[in-house]
């Protein structure tokens, strides 16, 4: 049977020792687990890019996994360390709703708990690292087999992320860039299955030129509109960065009309 | 016996989930499979980059290793994906040539297959993330012994990355900077076997001050020549970037001349 | 009994192929281990960034995990490499301090020796790549349970990296900034325990708004100080980054002055 496995995602970036103490003291609490790196690129302290980013991998894993999950700006205050069960996947979040479009995306309902044992912490609790003093330790309790009921109580209570919602208009869909990628790639959040197809696309003002299945199906420097790996609108230049050449990031509109007259956005 | 271990090497950059997407696939199919990060840096959609990366990268691998290359323009084209073997390491790559130059300095014949059996992908393949839904679950299986055989029918032809080659001239030899690496070292293509010692090193047209054999050996702020780890002419800014203080980078000419007149370069 | 462990810190970045090469030769030599990337974003050749992230890692890991340490300016010149145990950890490190703030840290004395039985090499040993031609051959050695007796003698002298020294003043505490994080906050090297609390925090010529334990006690855009996850003064901005907002970075002067007047620096 292989090793535990316990996934780190996180916006400390690779400059500071703060992703090496996290290894260190896990490994410290079980010398056995499998470390697995996600991201330590999350946007500072940007709760809505780690709910996008965990939305888009958790899915993909295999059940019984431990996602640690520390993009944390309440460290420290009040705010609650949550374990997570939902569909099959374990996570520990702080309580900020970095995990719920995750949830709401898998259906099915979400186990939670508190963690308030502090035998599973750090002895010495850092006002500003709990990613190294409560999650990191709990993780390799839980990598070790410690039941999640050890952890604390079951909570019904939670932050949710409200992610911004795409809007049905009479002339088609509107909504809105909720993450731009590696490649400079706009992923919308207009859903793919009902907005693409034969409507035209606009970002802000400015019609984008086509709908492809994929971006080598029209010319280099093209904009082209498109079906996003994860279902969603996406417009994407061919060969270069749509953010960088179209000057748009997250929350420019995108619209797709399906009769004219084109949209008329608030500014 | 050690799980068997398999390879990333991808464009993605690490604020987008796709490179967690692609672990979470592989880890399904095999949840016993080892997995190393080699960079997922490599420059968007580029080719060249991946090919000096894998040539760099790879030989220094045990046979078996599974590497897995996801720098791939042509997503969803008829370009094929391939799974290649030469001189004992085993990738799974695009047909685009990034591996090529890799197979020309290891010499031997490649092995290469065309991946078509559908029953080692995901169920649902999408037009713009084979990474996600063909490389890794492909990856996976053969992790766990499937037989490249069974992956789809061998090939003889692939599309070849023509790397710049440099030219050996009557006062000596003349190329270009090929890479600059995290340093801001320029890596050119002139065979340090043969052009590196006597000769006079220019870049552009700005006279090197000399050649140096490792980068201690000149004053902070000198600029040097000297033969790189990989055996190729590299022109260095002693504790400095090269890249940035002489303003070049990849394309520039460099040129060692063993005897005067100095080069003339074509502008 | 899980495969051993090796840590792997580097200035090399993740465009080159230089530290998927030291990750070859490390499994060519040992296929079993288990690689751990710590940090490869360490400042080109900055030893200081070196040791600091040492003293900021190490210290959590447990016993026997080998951490290798390639940030190496001096490559190819006469500085040894060194093979050191301290505090239960194990390191190689080139012989240029990086690691002498940690060992300071932890206390005790350390057991040095100089790398010097080539058998444990690459059989070629390039003027400019000693990661992968030395350290990495050397660590997958370990791994298998070599000796570190048999790499080489003990030696007793060593290169030692000067941190900067905080100064108490009739007024308080005097030190400058250390290390800039990836949210920008502002490590000095004042001392926590002593220096924080009741006094005035000045930035430069700059006074920091107010004291707190956590991020999350001030408003958002706040300029705060605090005690940092490793014990030293911390300055911060709330929701934001203090090295952009405050326009400042390594070697910014600090002072917590616990009476009045405010310090007056030398320009």
């Amino acid at each position: 049977m292989p090793a535990p496995l316990v996934t780190l995602t996180t916006d400390f970036g690779e400059t500071s020792p703060y992703v090496a103490a996290v290894k260190g003291v896990l490994l410290t609490v079980n010398p056995d687990v499998r470390l697995l790196d996600l991201s330590h690129s999350i946007g500072p302290q940007d709760v809505r890019h780690a709910a996008f980013f965990l939305a888009g991998a958790v899915p993909y894993f295999p059940p019984g996994v431990i996602h640690v999950v520390v993009v944390d700006p309440g460290v420290g205050t009040e705010r609650p360390i949550l374990y997570v069960e939902v569909g099959g996947h374990r996570l520990l979040v702080p309580d900020n709703g970095c995990w719920t479009v995750l949830a709401e995306q898998l259906g099915g309902a979400a186990v939670v708990r508190r963690l308030e044992e502090r035998r599973f912490w750090r002895s010495a609790v850092s006002a500003t690292f709990h990613g190294r003093d409560i999650f990191a330790p709990v993780a390799g309790h839980l990598s070790l087999g410690v039941s999640p009921e050890e952890l604390g109580p079951v909570v019904t209570e939670w932050v949710r992320h409200e992610a911004p919602r795409p809007v049905r208009t009479e002339a088609g869909w509107e909504g809105e860039v909720i993450f731009v990628d590696g490649f400079g790639n706009l992923i919308s959040n207009l859903p793919g299955a009902e907005a693409a197809g034969g409507g035209t696309v606009w970002l802000g003002d400015r019609r984008v030129t086509r709908w492809v299945r994929t971006y080598g199906e029209a010319e280099p420097g093209t904009a082209v509109a498109l079906v996003s790996s994860a279902g969603l609108v996406e417009v994407a230049v061919v060969g270069g960065s749509a953010a960088n050449q179209l000057h748009a990031g997250v929350g420019a509109r995108v619209a797709v009309v399906k009769r004219s007259p084109p949209p008329t956005f608030e500014v």
